[in-house]
């Protein structure tokens, strides 16, 4: 069995393949995202901090905030990666609550800072531990609705969290990558002088491949800090991936609403599965993640990949060993064939 | 006046606006680089590596490489970041030959790394003083042809370069990106199992704001731990500029042999021009920057910019106090129009 890691399962497919594994939609973008292709002629390179219009556009839909507090990143990993370069130092701290998207604790690490990492219950944090941990660390991260697990936090904990970093000045980097797809309540989004967001067009429009993500701040430090290091890092984000970002800015928003009907119909069927299979397992109240317990994570996910050609992702990426995560982004004959092969796959073991 | 700095002038264009500043061509990329867009219609993740059949076309351009010794990146800049961080650790000290691209201090330092300045004469390095500070060093970065010099290094030179890095097993970092911009001999490739290469579309095939570039090493631990950083820091490389990169991949040699032909008319226009107005300057021999020696460069940036429209970049950003970069992807007329303003001004100073 060789050693599992991401770049061994992102942009495989094939062959009956069933991925539960790489978290993008599969339903295609909006159409007018294609529509600026045909006649697209620029080619040179364009502001660092991103093209003024999408800024525009992104500022127009997020209250209280004009373009110059935006960045357009090369995905949410370029932004997260850029905001911990902006404000961390080798050896600062950052409060993580596992499990976590596994790029989190890699980035942290790459960035030679040292994650911190806090419980969680079903998937909510548990407020005495963060209470007790968040004293001292440079930033906290905070990812509702998250990866790996499909949980939202509390909006009584989010608020906490909001109040106790603004007192005691830590950054509160919020990934709301996932905050179209809620099916129980309306996000929440956190708030503050002190707080930075991290977005992206792959989630909400399906546009993974084009790599366009955004942060935003009221503090103006960071945001120029970001685009001071993306000016030697990677410079402009592809001028043609804004632009087709620009065109799903535009797109009405019914647009996103039947992309939820139909995750959320998907999730319906994917829970009632696993647990009519007695999986331990929590419901997912949004994005499209799910992560049952399983016995011999590494050994399910090798033998599902080798011998049944579904992929799935280990928990001990997301810091949650004895789990795996199944991504739900994929339509509901493959989730339902899918299902069936780790069902006859468990019946064996 | 404002403190200079890139992000300032990158991508701004406009009324009456002669740039000498930012590195692009003015000329278009090859019409194929945009036959792929009215069609195109993937929009998943591709492999962190890049996609495939860019890598074979790149391999097949390069002998004794398989695609699997290459990285697409965010254009150079991003493949340059991605080797410092593969290799290096805080603290870790990285030669660099004075004038550098600004990319390379800030990169180095941005990763906590220290660089150390090898002194060139008139853009030649100086092999004693390389002789001397080589010894210790975590890499070398070498970039022949040099932004902003124009400069080219000795064969004899890069052959000794090649040999002791290779001898003190130093990672040997090549930026190529002007490579197929020589006007007075064929590159020299620096080669060896210890070299790292960095290329890019940008200024070859004109894609600057496309964001395309690569690394490629005989060396897979670097070529892995690049990709593995990757996939945290910005997953794969927007998949559509991958696209039009394959599309230039396939282009007639003759495109680029054209576009040289029109760098070096350009190349000679400036540098008669400047050496008429009595400039201290070394003659480009490849890419297409120059570099005079001026008085008071940062009062003649922004004067230049502010009262005369003429964007350059003080020499300062590229450890080249007392000198003035311009870059002349830009048509004879407007050369020819931005000198009678330089010329103007010098006068009346």
């Amino acid at each position: 069995m060789d050693k599992l890691s991401p770049s061994m399962f992102i942009g495989v497919s094939g062959n009956d393949i069933i991925s539960f594994g790489s978290g993008q939609p599969d339903l295609p973008p909006p159409k007018e995202v294609f529509s600026c292709l045909p006649k697209y002629h620029d080619f040179k390179y364009g502001p660092i901090a991103g093209s003024s219009k999408l800024r525009q556009a992104l500022a127009d839909q997020n209250r209280g905030f004009t373009k110059d507090n935006f960045v357009i990143t090369n995905g949410a990993s370029e932004a997260l990666d850029l905001v911990l370069r902006a404000i961390g130092k080798p050896g600062d701290r950052v409060l993580l609550h596992t499990p976590y998207y596994y790029s989190y604790r890699s980035l942290v690490e790459i960035n030679h800072m040292e994650p911190v990492f806090v419980r969680t219950e079903q998937g909510k944090i548990d407020m005495a531990d963060f209470e007790e941990k968040v004293h001292g660390v440079r930033a906290v991260l905070i990812n509702s609705p998250s990866n790996p697990t499909g949980r939202i936090q509390d909006i009584g904990s989010l608020k906490i969290i909001e109040k106790t970093t603004n007192d005691l000045d830590i950054t509160l980097i919020s990934d709301e990558v996932y905050k179209d797809m809620i099916y129980e309540r309306e996000n929440y989004m956190l708030s503050g002088s002190h707080v930075v967001t991290l977005n992206s067009f792959s989630k909400t429009f399906a546009m993974c491949g084009f790599r366009v993500g955004y942060l935003f701040s009221n503090d103006r430090s960071i945001v120029d800090m970001a685009i001071a290091i993306k000016t030697h890092s990677s410079m402009n984000t592809n001028i043609l991936g804004q632009e087709m970002a620009y065109h799903a800015t535009q797109v009405p928003r019914e647009f996103i609403e039947s992309q939820v009907k139909i995750w959320k119909e998907r999730r319906d069927i994917i829970y009632k599965r696993m647990h009519g299979l007695g999986l331990d397992v929590w419901k997912p109240e949004g994005a499209f993640y799910i992560l049952p317990k399983i016995s011999n994570p590494q050994k399910f996910v090798w033998e599902m990949f080798r011998q049944h050609k579904v992929i799935t992702y280990p928990g001990d990426w997301f810091g949650a060993d004895g789990r795996v995560r199944f991504s739900y982004a994929l339509d509901t004959e493959k989730i339902e064939q899918g299902l069936e092969r780790v069902e006859n796959y468990l019946a064996k073991g």
